[in-house]
């Protein structure tokens, strides 16, 4: 496939006979072996197979010694067994890019001491930067480093202003739901909460009584029902509405799970979804609201976007141009037909 | 905290110093920072403690270059887009340990170029050893290696017998979802599956089958009824198998979110589960079967031991045991309300 140069020593190969072998430049060899810059898949496969074949391999460890960069960032979870954690350490996989810098994962299982223990020995491992990735959006205190490494807070944002972090924006997604709801006739309109300990909670509940306010309404019961996050208490919950506000026209669920929970409910009392009573939910949880009956309309908080453009920050970072500060990152809805307008509607 | 040895040079202090301010062996010490065995974490924390005290760091990559380990694992998932590969990750993250190995991460999005392209990136990283997560349990190729690493793979095994594979027991799982309705006298059994190109429907469907066989029984249909993976299929099958077998006492969703299915469209129709009808799944998946009405009973495929077993198994490997071989998993009823016996049962 690669030819070698004629009398190429290959314990000895250097970077210009690669690129001779591969038929490129030493800028593109040297950026195709180094991943600086984006290179086409084909030329970086050539510059790959010609340093194979010439046994010529960076040798990360060598240039660590050499240099302040070692491509390797350090990711650190507080609870990798957190639905929320994946997509947006998918999103950051992605931008750190396939090869050209490398993930070194630490979970700290929501424990202080041993996150204090993880940070110690990615930083041993001298990591170019550090990506702290939140198990909720509640604000958390700043992690201790004793040395100056570049750090981004993601889903859970640092509680130091000058800090960089990124959270998606709550209040935006609740002001979304409400105006949504609005906008396709309902006024009636009753907030199933989850856990009032939750800023997430608390900023959805916030949208929702704005963006209600700047349409001259209320939420139906007067506030938002904060209780628990799951099923059984959208459940339990919308039984109560449906029976002590019989007008309710539409209920926002503080979760795609509440939200099933909520549908669940309300179809078992006769109530029609969405033709009596719509329904919406958060999160937009491909498993929770696609095989819904009916499927479920819902606020996606891009969590994988949310990722990407955290890691993009910390590698911006490094390169010495962080972009400090709380980044609330927009959130979009997606619409099924659970909040389908009713055609017999009078409103 | 930690008493400095008098007149200790700090930018030259020794393991011996380190022991000595920490009050322990050179032993404890060495142990205490190199992870290799269990330290007590208090003991951990007062050597760490003393090394900082002392300035006395070790440096990953001198001794990289200096020894054949770094302590460094090469983590490679085919899809982190998926909730199986989680609990895994989390076993496995667990087993190596918070601080003594390091876990370089790559996802390669199901893409068999952007595999060994990670491959190729962890290797060139020199690590030790490389855990290969697969996204289903179908049976994979062996992942291409220039060089001689340990290699172990999880959930999909590889198809080279003389590789080192642990994969759930998918065969035990249809087993004992057949033997606990069995047990608690269902004798009409239908099994609403999952797609028939995932070796785990395939595998639970063969469970099922020998165990009603070894109690002289038949799947009330006949045989498996492969489909989709959701509960869409879910419901819309078990409303057929209602209205062609009214009979049925007992119904296996070959995924929790089938199962959530059948119980929906069985209470639609007004069977009463677990009164009529016994419902069960598989994965137990927590947000799925505990807020169901009624929870779900499932069949718990031990993910995260998974996870551990399959990290033990290839640290064994690095240090020249390996466990050759096809591991199949044990799994566990994971029993609820779906399936207690009926208080009127007259089989």
């Amino acid at each position: 496939m690669t030819s070698l140069p004629p009398g190429a020593d290959v314990s000895k190969a250097t970077l210009a006979d690669v690129a001779q072998a591969a038929g490129v430049s030493r800028a593109t060899a040297s950026k195709a072996l180094n991943n600086r810059v984006h290179v086409k898949l084909e030329t970086r496969l050539r510059v790959e197979a010609a340093a194979a074949a010439l046994d010529f391999t960076p040798n990360f460890f060598a240039k660590a010694l050499n240099s302040s960069r070692t491509n390797t960032i350090g990711m650190l979870t507080s609870d990798l067994d957190n639905r929320f954690v994946l997509p947006v350490l998918l999103g950051a996989e992605d931008a750190f890019g396939s090869g050209s810098l490398s993930v070194l994962l630490a979970d700290a299982r929501d424990d202080v001491m041993r996150e204090q223990l993880h940070i110690e020995t990615l930083l041993s491992r001298k990591v170019d930067g550090l990506l702290v990735v939140g198990r909720t959006t509640n604000p958390r205190s700043p992690v201790g480093l004793p040395v100056d490494v570049p750090v981004v807070y993601v889903y859970a944002p640092s509680t130091r202003e000058t800090d960089t972090s990124f959270t998606p924006d709550n209040v935006l997604a609740g002001r979304l739901a409400a105006r949504h709801l609005v906008e396709t006739g309902r006024r009636r309109i009753a907030l199933v909460n989850g856990e009032p300990s939750y800023a997430a909670a608390r900023d959805r509940a916030l949208g929702v009584t704005l963006e209600l306010r700047d349409h001259d309404l209320e939420l139906l019961s007067g506030d938002s029902l904060f209780g628990q996050w799951g099923e059984r208490w959208g459940r339990d919950c919308a039984r109560l509405i449906a029976q002590s506000h019989p007008e309710v026209d539409a209920i926002i669920g503080g979760s795609d799970h509440i939200a099933r929970g909520v549908i669940d409910s309300l179809t078992r009392l006769g109530r029609r979804v969405p033709d009596d009573v719509a329904v919406i939910g958060f999160d937009n949880w491909d498993v929770l609201v696609s095989e819904s009956e009916p499927p479920l309309s819902s606020v996606d908080m891009n969590l994988e976007h949310l990722g990407r453009v955290a890691a993009q920050a910390l590698v911006e970072a490094i390169g010495g141009a962080p972009r400090t500060g709380l980044h609330s990152e927009t959130v979009h809805l997606a619409l099924r037909e659970s909040t389908r307008p009713s055609v017999t509607d009078d409103h």
